[in-house]
């Protein structure tokens, strides 16, 4: 009953080569989150689908998976980390707010996927929150973690976009724009990187608004320059709207607080154009890009919602969240050749000669693994020339050669399979030399 | 349109005060499988079905989640990490083998929950597994890995027993059973910890078998002492079969190997009884038993299945793999009392004081959090009880107070929550103040 091995269109399996180096990136980002105070959060990947879809609403639906089940209910794989967060708050009132967590899982979206894009059906988000606090510290710590947690990564020259929803809104109004346009209009305009100006202007010309209101909305995001430049120029603008004067009140607050977190001003900047698409912010929303790569797009970004957790608690709570692009991270390190794949732990692969036990090359193992070497053994009674080709084919290093002269002697021979070094060494001394050799 | 907030029943969320303890194993964990040169692999969650059923056959399709697809075909979501290991092999056939990998990634079983017994229906699994070599060191290096592994969790009394299934199929043999009857027969005897002897005797009345070949079974098995003792014992009842023969070389050679890479003798024990429920087991098989609490039951185990990898790949590819049960792990080290549950990592609350601007709080935080002390601030103006409250209730051990005459003065007021100390620190002092405290 042989089945044919293959695998749904738009997953895939993650090798070694991409784990090893993700997994170390992992490592430290979660050090940082710890650092800020963030706790680790799982939750299931089968939520009920009225859950999910109280964000998304019918719109989203087609981008679920759904089970099926044999029951009442429908389940339904997550979609995003933010709204099982929401139901598990809603669910835990006990919980002492605010709540900081942070949640690496993955997350499912029937969506196109396209590969070569690096995007797929299933992937790791990669999330930090802080529910239960308005204050804008709260989101300065989101915009200071990531920052922190992006050069933990070895990105050194990337920029922080802010901007703030209300001044946004200020901006519609300012534009004469009606508030039911507002949520089309932003998604239109958020589209300004991947479509251009004309591409935006279409899509608005489209949504029936006429081009004096469109000029008087670009004109309020086309303002460049250091933030209080930009900021008393958008006061000038907008002074008349309330929702302006909150915005760039909290912006002031957000750069102030970033600035004692320790956030390199140069990281930071202020960006009009920014509306980051989801319906559901409310407040400062922000986004990091790269400089180092042209056009590289963004590392992650997140932003205030304070009335996402209203929809399943009855009484809002406010939150403020970021999300980082892992993939993107890891994508972007190996542009940059700052990732080195590797297809294994394995530091030396102890190989079995014709004349050896196997347990004498299973006790050199023991001995490498207590003095802190991974290592493995060649398991097979082989050809001296297929054991080194499984080193080069696995990308080990380093090959230990243990004779029945050597074990004798106390000693193995050492060979370093990139630099061609080869030499006895003492067994004693051989975890300190391979380290050495591995190091170099 | 407010959405009731709940859970699907025999699933959970993970909260911190067991994620904290249960990464932190995980690392170690991690640590130890890397040391012996196993990679991290990562499979999609949603696999095929006909490939999910390929090993479990339709009586498995009860216990697999079906996603509702609108396709040709039927998609599920996986039910351990053997199989997607199984079908990874067969679909990358340039793989370097031996490919040795572990595997850490949640399951999902539509099996009747057991909440209490934390039984979920979605749970991770811990698996790792050597791919390419009928070595019988791969073998003991799982022994080894497993020992290691568990050791290294903070458990120190367990036990490893092994059996093999051919010196099972031995004594079916030498007791007069019909081949046809083994899988049934063993399955029964697997029962023996749950159901007692008793109860495993009803089990073979019902399956048809007499009770001569019963008493003649069970004889075979019903051998105790060390393990050399126990196969010359085995050698001479079953020296007619050579499956027995085989078996018992095997069962030699694997002791060899485990005393080679440093398992401590008394850390393993040959057990007749021993099945390991799953068919798909060709060779030695073991399981790890916990003896610091009575009854606890198995912590994880494995064995070699050389034949299951056929299924998907046309050849048979021999495999040898082990399972490690972490939430298994983590509730024995929970009820020694082996693991400090904490609810967050923060080791500091920054408090924020009436007369204190927010930034000067967060400069603090940021000075911690470089001198690598975890922290949070208090975002909100209240009352001090409260802000001692939130440290009490999120188990924060210390609050870090911060007001005019301080800042003025470079230094901080420490509490430590637990023991009460409190005391004026210089701020340059602090974070190692803190880091004592906690580690007393």
């Amino acid at each position: 009953m042989a089945v044919e091995a293959r695998l749904y269109n738009g997953t895939r399996d993650v090798l070694p080569e991409e784990l090893l180096p993700r997994n170390a990136l992992l490592k430290s980002l979660v050090a940082t989150f710890e650092s800020f105070g963030f706790a680790p959060l799982e939750t299931p990947a089968m939520e009920y689908l009225d859950i999910l879809l109280g964000k998304y609403g019918t719109d989203g639906e087609k981008l679920i998976y759904k089970l099926a089940y044999k029951g009442g209910e429908v389940l339904a794989l997550r979609y995003d980390l933010t709204v099982p967060l929401s139901r598990m708050v809603a669910m835990n009132p006990e919980l002492p707010l605010p709540f900081k967590r942070y949640q690496v899982q993955p997350v499912w979206r029937a969506d196109r996927p396209q590969p070569a894009q690096g995007r797929f059906r299933e992937f790791i988000q990669c999330d930090v929150d802080t529910v239960g606090t308005a204050s804008l510290a709260a989101d300065a710590e989101n915009v200071a973690v990531v920052a922190a947690g992006i050069r933990a990564l070895g990105l050194e020259r990337f920029e922080v976009r802010i901007n703030h929803r209300r001044l946004l809104r200020g901006m519609v109004e300012a534009a004469g724009l009606a508030r039911s346009d507002e949520a089309n209009v932003l998604r239109a305009v958020d589209k300004l990187d991947k479509i251009g100006r004309e591409g935006v202007q279409k899509e608005l010309s489209e949504l029936g608004i006429a081009g004096d209101a469109q000029a008087r909305l670009l004109a309020c995001m086309d303002v460049s320059g250091g933030p209080e430049e930009m900021l008393r120029r958008a006061e000038e603008d907008l002074g008349s709207s309330e929702d302006a004067r909150i915005a760039i009140r909290e912006l002031r607050e957000l750069l102030d607080f970033t600035a004692a977190l320790g956030v390199d001003a140069e990281r930071l900047a202020i960006d009009f154009h920014l509306t980051r698409g989801l319906d559901y912010y409310t407040g400062p929303i922000y986004e990091v890009r790269l400089l180092e790569l042209e056009n590289f797009g963004s590392l992650g970004g997140g932003g205030r919602y304070d009335d996402l957790m209203s929809i399943y608690g009855g009484t809002a709570v406010p939150a403020t969240g970021v999300s980082i692009g892992l993939s993107r991270v890891l994508s972007a390190l190996l542009k940059l050749g700052r990732l080195q794949p590797r297809s294994t732990p394995s530091q030396a692969l102890v190989f079995r000669m014709a004349d050896t036990p196997m347990v004498e090359v299973l006790k050199l193992c023991s001995e490498l693994r207590t003095a802190g070497v991974p290592c493995e053994p060649f398991y097979e009674a082989e050809r001296l020339k297929k054991q080194f080709q499984l080193a080069e084919r696995k990308g080990i290093p380093c090959a230990v050669l243990l004779g029945s002269d050597e074990i004798a002697q106390g000693t193995a021979t050492l060979k370093h399979l990139k630099s061609g070094v080869q030499e006895t060494v003492a067994r004693a001394d051989l975890a300190r030399r391979i380290s050495e050799l591995n190091r170099a």
